[in-house]
Formats: C-alpha cells, sequence, structure tokens
C-alpha cells in the first residue's frame, strides 16, 4: 500500500510534575525535534502545524495552536488545534499526515502538550472530567477512575482471573517506565504492591492508575517520497485508522468492549495492507492498567478475555513475543492529555530506529499506536514501519 | 486547477438569543444539511465528520466530537474537533476537503456550534476572551472590543475618513440582515444610529460590534467526482488557504494588517487558480466593522486605506459590483463562535445555487469566504464555485 508519511524527527520533555509551563515545555518538544533531524530540518520547510492538546486548566482555550507556532518559530504557517480529548494526539498526527499528502509542503510539525499539576484538587477533577460525557457522568459525579472502575469490575466479574493480569500490566509498566529517562514513574513495583495499594475505584487500585503529569512531545514529518533527504532511517507512517462511540459508557452494548479502538484498528490495517502478524511492537491506551487488557482485545491481538493469559505469560513484556508499551505506558511514563499520542509516535521513531537505549526492544519493524479520547468515545490507531 | 471537493447540503438554525441547547442545535443544523440534499443522502455514506466549536461556557470542553456523532447518527465514524477560535469553522471545512481527497468515503459532515448567551456577564467575558493573548492582552484586562478598538483607532488616524466607512459597513450589514431570516438583527439601522451610539471602545460604538448569539450550521461535503450523484448544482471548494500570526497585537509590526489573512488569500487563488477579478461575492469575517475594511484589504481587494472608498462607492452593497457579506455578516447575522464559518459556507452555497431568496445577490459564479480567529492570531480563506 506503501507510505503515507515519514516521521524524521521526533522531540520528548520529561514527563512528571515540572516547573515548565506550556510554552516552555512545547519550545522544549520542538526543539528536540528539530535537533534530531539527522541532516538538519529548516524551519522554512515546514509549512504547516497541529497542536494537540486539552488546553488543561484553561492557559489558552482559544487559539492554542498559534502559540505552538510563536514557540516552534514558524508564525504565518497555518495551524490547527486539534482536540479530541486524550486521542488529541492520535487525531493531529492523523491532520499532519493528511496534510503532507496535499504536496504543498515538505515537512508538518505536529506537537502535544499538557499542564495539569499547578492546579489543586477540585480544578483538576473538572479538568480531568470534561472528557466524558457531560449530562450523565460528570455532572452526576462520575469520574474517569470511576468509569474505568466499572468497567474493570464488569471484565473481573466475567473473567476472576483478570485480577493477576491487572496486577502485571502495572509491574510491567513500572518496569519499562524504570529504563525510561523521560517517565514520570522510574520506579520498580512488585504484584503485592499493586494489589495491596490502597483502592481508588475498586478493583482499580493506586498502581492501576496512571499519574496527572506535565509533558510535550513534537514530531517532525516529511513526505514520504522526500524523508530520505532529512534522514536515512525515517520511520514511515503505513496506516491510519479511527473510530468513535458513545460519550457515555451506559450508552453502550458491551462496558467492555472499546467500539471506537476495533474501529480504528480494521481500518488503519486495511489502509497499510499489513496483518497483525506483522506487528512487533505496541503503545497502547493504557490509563488505567484495564485499557491495556481491553485494548489488546479490542486490537485484534487477543479474543476477549483472551488478554489475561496473553499478560501473564510475559509476551507483552519488553523481552516479550509481542513488547506492548515499552516506554512504560500512560501508566508509568505518564499522561499529560494532549502530548500522549505525540509521545506514543516519538517512542516508535526511537525504537524502530534502534535508539530507544536501555529500553530498546530488539529487531522491531513494524509498530501500532494506539491512542483513546475518554473512555473509549474516540481513538485512534497508527501502523508505523521501519524504512 | 480543478474542484478538490462539493457541498452537497447545507443546515443552519436561527442565530441569536435561543432556548436550545450545543446538542439541539447541532442536531438541527445537521438534519436541515441531509434534508436539503436533493436526491438524498444517507448517513452511512458519511465516513467522517468535523466539529467546530470553542465549547463557549465549558459544556463539552474534550472530546465534543462525539456529540456531534451522536446527534448526527453518525456513531462510530472518525470525528475530529477542530478549535481555532472564531476561526474554527475555516479549518474545519478545510479538513474535511483534505478527508474526502483521501479517496475513503463518500461524504463528510462539517458542522460547527456555540451557545454563549446563558452566561452572565463576567463569565462571558472571560470565554470571549480566552481566544487572544492570555499572558499579554486578557490578563492584563484588554478585551477584544478593546483589540479592535486600537486597531480602529489606528486605522482612522490614518484616514480619517473611516469613520465614515465604519459606520457604511454597519448600515449595509444590517439591512442585509434584515433580509435573512436566520440573522440575530433584522432591523436595519441608519448612519445617525451607529454614530451616535454608546461607544463600546473609541472609536468603535454599539453598532460597530457583532452581538453574542447562540446557533449552529453545518454542511455535506462530497467527493468532486462524485457530488453529482448528490444535486445537479453543487458548490464547489476550488481552493483552501489559511495562515497564522502572532497572537497578541502588540508583537505585530502594524496593527492594521492581518497577515495570517494575506497569507491565506495568497495561498488559496493560487490553490484555485483564480484571480481576484474572478470573485462575484464576499463572506468576510467583520466581527466589527474595522474588521471587514481590514479583510478588504488584506485579501487584495483594496489597497491600504482603499477600502474606505470602495465601501463609501456602495460597491459592497447587496446590489453593488462586489456584494459583501449578503447575510448581514457577524456583524447583523450573529457571531456563534464555531458556527461563524461554516455558516459563511452555508450563505455561499446558497447564494451561488440562486436559492438565497429576499437576499440573493444575482449571477455568483464564484464566492471568498475568509474566517479569522482571535483578532488575526489565525485565518482561513475558501474559494467556491458554481458546479
Amino acid at each position: 500500500m506503501g507510505h503515507r508519511a515519514a516521521i524524521v524527527g521526533a522531540g520528548h520533555t520529561r514527563f512528571g510534575v515540572l516547573d515548565a509551563g506550556p510554552r516552555a515545555l512545547l519550545r522544549s518538544a520542538v526543539d528536540g525535534a528539530f535537533a534530531s533531524v539527522d541532516r538538519g530540518a529548516e524551519r522554512r520547510r515546514v509549512g504547516e502545524a497541529f497542536l494537540a492538546t486539552l488546553g488543561f486548566g484553561g492557559w489558552q482555550i482559544g487559539n492554542a495552536s498559534a502559540v505552538l507556532d510563536e514557540e516552534a518559530g514558524l508564525v504565518g504557517v497555518p495551524t490547527t488545534r486539534v482536540e479530541n480529548a486524550c486521542a488529541s494526539g492520535g487525531f493531529a498526527l492523523r491532520a499532519a499526515v493528511r496534510a503532507l499528502e496535499e504536496g504543498r509542503t515538505d515537512l508538518v510539525l505536529v506537537a502535544g502538550v499538557e499542564k495539569m499539576t499547578d492546579l489543586r484538587a477540585p480544578r483538576r477533577r473538572y479538568w480531568l472530567g470534561v472528557s466524558g460525557d457531560t449530562e450523565w457522568e460528570r455532572l452526576a459525579g462520575l469520574t474517569f477512575a470511576g468509569v474505568y472502575g466499572l468497567i474493570a469490575a464488569d471484565y473481573v466479574h466475567r473473567y476472576p482471573s483478570a485480577r493477576d493480569a491487572l496486577a502485571e500490566v502495572a509491574v510491567k509498566n513500572h518496569e519499562n517506565g524504570s529504563r525510561n529517562p523521560n517517565a514520570h514513574f522510574q520506579k520498580r513495583v512488585v504484584r503485592e504492591d499493586v494489589l495491596r495499594a490502597s483502592r481508588v475505584a475498586d478493583p482499580l487500585g493506586l498502581y492501576d492508575c496512571c499519574p496527572v503529569s506535565d509533558g510535550a512531545a513534537a514530531l517532525l514529518l516529511a513526505r514520504a517520497d522526500i524523508a530520505r533527504e532529512f534522514t536515512d532511517t525515517p520511520v514511515y507512517v503505513d496506516g491510519l485508522g479511527a473510530g468513535s462511540d458513545r460519550l457515555a459508557v451506559q450508552e453502550r452494548p458491551d462496558l467492555t468492549r472499546f467500539r471506537a479502538t476495533s474501529r480504528a484498528a480494521e481500518e488503519a490495517f486495511r489502509d497499510a495492507g499489513l496483518g497483525r502478524d506483522r506487528v512487533d511492537l505496541l503503545e497502547v491506551h493504557d490509563c488505567f492498567t484495564i485499557a491495556e487488557l481491553l485494548a489488546l482485545e479490542d486490537l485484534g491481538f487477543a479474543v476477549p478475555g483472551g488478554a489475561i493469559a496473553l499478560t501473564l505469560s510475559g509476551a507483552t513484556r519488553a523481552g516479550g513475543a509481542l513488547p506492548v508499551n515499552p516506554d512504560g505506558g500512560l501508566k508509568a511514563k505518564g499522561h499529560p492529555i494532549g502530548a500522549t499520542g505525540v509521545s506514543q509516535a516519538y517512542e516508535i521513531f526511537l525504537q524502530l530506529r534502534a535508539s530507544a537505549g536501555a529500553r530498546q526492544v530488539p529487531g522491531s519493524e513494524t509498530a501500532l499506536a494506539h491512542n483513546v479520547g475518554g473512555a473509549g468515545a474516540t481513538a485512534t490507531v497508527t501502523l508505523f514501519t521501519r524504512g
């Protein structure tokens, strides 16, 4: 099916509780992306930019994309804010590929940012809740942890062995995060830590939940036909898929299936002309441990309930047959909302170029990124191959 | 250069102080768009949707595009919120054209909505301000009327006859609005009303400012190659352009030039392969009367200062040589932020199909829409031709 676009540079801030504000975070990630281009990339060749952000806390609710242009040194070029909650980054990447395919520009910049930690609890709860259903969930008091707790409870009810798999996801992703210098959490945990931790939304405990993080990530994408001007090792985008579902989980036939993910996966694999057996590495949207299990099933790598055995077998560990979230995932790396989808592609860029350092997964040629907005209301799946 | 996409259906609510909320407004505009397709359009042929909204008041700050899918009967299909403040609609239309050009779907839905009138003054001021520069303008107390007042003061200082032209813009657009049943204001005003009105931000008075309105608009776009399956009279999108500038006006070399507009216009005309002499009708972003004068100059229809004589000559009236804002513009039709750019294309759809009723401009074949975010930080220009 051919390459649709290529990543030729990528930058990333540390994720965590940071002093920097959104502008400084964006500048750092974008400068990192430019600096990473092997043969350099002039700003004048960047014809468009996309910003993924929820605008957490209201730092610049309207027109924030113009801030990206200012911090990137790209004032003048068209810039668009794409906001699909936690899936903003995946949707922005999709928009960037389409912009390149228009053929008018050589390079497109995609950046994601969120500054979350400077709000106190009540305001933070508000801004965390605004991506779920407002009328029937948020205003009724249901938090995101609450929604995922309901989903996890349903899943554990059907498959009692799921409790062990949830703990294994946490242990694995913390271990992966311990090898990622950008991760919010770089601390390993053991199974007992996870199972004994205080409950957040039963059956999810503290270690089943991703943290609230600050951070930014950025990508420089080139048209596929000119990618080798910039580097000998571009990472190609070969398949794009996206889907949607009802916002409120009560409106869906099955709490434990994210139809937006399934639809996005079907579209991405069809687009790329690849089968699931070709995928060497996955970055999936594990905002809670249950979400990683659902993702493996909805993406088609396991049948319903099958993610439990797959996870407990060790296959999804960094040294396993199908490594999942080698960067620590949202769970340990952190989840600055708008940055997450961009950060997933950053990790894949490093992994497929064999430059992921201590967390390198050997021999990966094809990777998948899966980004979810809200509790499955919007989702993207993107397929990448090594150049 | 050929057609890039085609509008085959369009819907519009009344703009004004409405009882309906954002969901009902979206549903009404989208249902209207489907109902307007001459030979009908099945929802299953719509493969993607875009929502333009600022989310004024915070009704659904994250993932609002999933609400569009729910109200449009399109749950499952990819949906994206595009937010570039008051230019959200123009940027969403641009994204829709690119989605169609991918060739995977027959139809794409674009909808814009804003519900603005149910907030009281202090909250309303906050939500109006969030699309300008936050650090140096909004937090320092500068409102949008204040920014445009500074711009107008500079312009009037250079060209003292501009005061009469500003009043003429208000008189003309109120007159046009009086013939538009969807307009917020359907009342004519005379020059003396405008000049004697209370000052809002000198030299801008009450009638120089657009109102705060509720409303929604929607478009159904088809791939250009299949547009005639849906109607014998599609309206084609032939040129897309966009640009950006510094958010804070203090950072720009000239208050009276919107470089984002100029850049967008150059790109759109180049894309369409058309000259300015081919344009029969303009929809420009007249959030304040001064903005219509600047638009005529930045779009290249007048030299700096030349919009004054053009306007005072009557050329921009509905019966003139170059009608501008025949629907009343933002000034009289109203400006529900996310809906505005979509509404401009709605008007052009009616005008180029000769179905604009009492406000029909005879014989229009080519039209331009100009949508601005903030005080010129982002802008789109779109060129349309009759099928």
